[in-house]
């Protein structure tokens, strides 16, 4: 479908950073999210997964379908052309680039030390990057990312996200830099303490972070059952 | 673009009944969404609104995208060739919808009395529609229609919903009653009283709903303010 593509925004949270994958194009200074389009005869969900595979070597990811972007104009013809210059692409596929085409998003979440990602063909290498600094990226991918934050807000009390982010072992203090990157916001820390602890949703581990200095911090981890049961569409008014 | 549409789901709520707006099909027995496709050079959020005008006569509205539909198979070809019999639709453009398009759906909330839908050229009225109880439509339209009122579940505390649903006076149980259709599940009348009258966003009038027999409700309106600014992306945990 030569008017139709997939973008997909798959995060991960290393060092106290949310950051997003993100290839190198081949012998060009952008980078760009992991894009393709869709068979004529193909669901786009599976297109969504079938193109991650094929530009990252990623499966078994739950891709979630956040947001289309279809502004008529979305990207620069100059900035196509370099592109399709650099990796060599023929006027039978480029006209592809340059003819306006729709893309239908699709975030994922994953642990950073769990995957490996692996470069295609128009690929020079990846790198997961802070999604608060970005590097130089082509067309409106830069909004994409943005607009699939602010997915995982909503997401953050509704789906796993958190447990899917952080690893198995993690302190009070990760866990409220997690919510903080991703609320955009500040939190108290007692607040924030006495909140999470009411949920029942964390078990302490009988481990401490090693650290250097301070009174080193427990460890802990989710009652999974607990914490998946938590999730859903439940108001904040309680009801 | 021959191989995107859009679809529009528009809610009203009205005797209790969450309903949808759906278009008689001329001359055939089958109804469907306000729906149309998308000029090579417009936005997909402009064409949205275009399109509700063109289908509907309704205007300025807020329409908001809730997802994009791309199965491979989205329809029956006899259910197409019957209704492209019935409207009279040429080769020439019956071929757009005899290839397999997508379709991205948008959403919108309204006061039923505020709305006066206009048919179009090729509609033979229009009816307000129980959301619980779907006509027969074409399509995968009843699958578009609940997974926006799926949407709707998520957008209860994050945006206007009741507001933009709701007479400008309502009774509590007028408004349990929305709440309880959007979520799906009942709530306890006393506990929703408490809660929701602890928000603040509402401000009691000097007024009562006539009803015959039991003792006339009283009628309440928004604090506009402050219900606007209770809404937002706090999680339930309350941070």
């Amino acid at each position: 479908m030569p008017q139709l593509s997939i973008d997909c925004v798959i995060f991960s949270y290393h060092e106290g950073k949310l950051k997003v994958l993100v290839l190198k194009i081949l012998h060009h200074e952008l980078r760009c999210l992991p894009s393709g389009f869709i068979f004529k005869d193909e669901d786009i969900d599976q297109a969504a997964l079938r193109n991650l595979k094929e530009r990252t070597g990623l499966e078994e990811l739950f891709l979630q379908q956040f947001h289309t972007f279809g502004k008529a104009k979305r990207y620069f013809p100059d900035q196509v052309q370099s592109i399709v210059d650099s990796l060599g692409i023929g006027p039978e596929h480029a006209q592809w680039f340059f003819q306006r085409f729709v893309t239908v998003g699709y975030y994922s979440l994953v642990r950073l030390e769990e995957v490996e990602p692996k470069v295609d063909l128009f690929t020079d290498g990846f790198d997961w990057v802070d999604v608060a600094a970005l590097p130089p990226l082509i067309m409106d991918h830069p909004e994409m990312i943005l607009k699939a934050k602010t997915f995982l807000k909503g997401a953050l009390h509704t789906q796993p996200v958190a447990l899917q982010l952080l690893p198995p072992s993690f302190t009070l203090p990760e866990l409220q830099r997690l919510y903080e990157i991703i609320l955009d916001r500040s939190i108290d820390r007692r607040n924030f303490r006495k909140k999470i602890l009411a949920t029942k949703t964390l078990i302490p581990l009988d481990q401490q972070r090693k650290t250097a200095g301070h009174r080193a911090p427990n460890l802990y981890q989710f009652d999974k059952e607990v914490y998946l049961n938590s999730l859903g569409e439940k108001s904040k008014l309680g009801f």
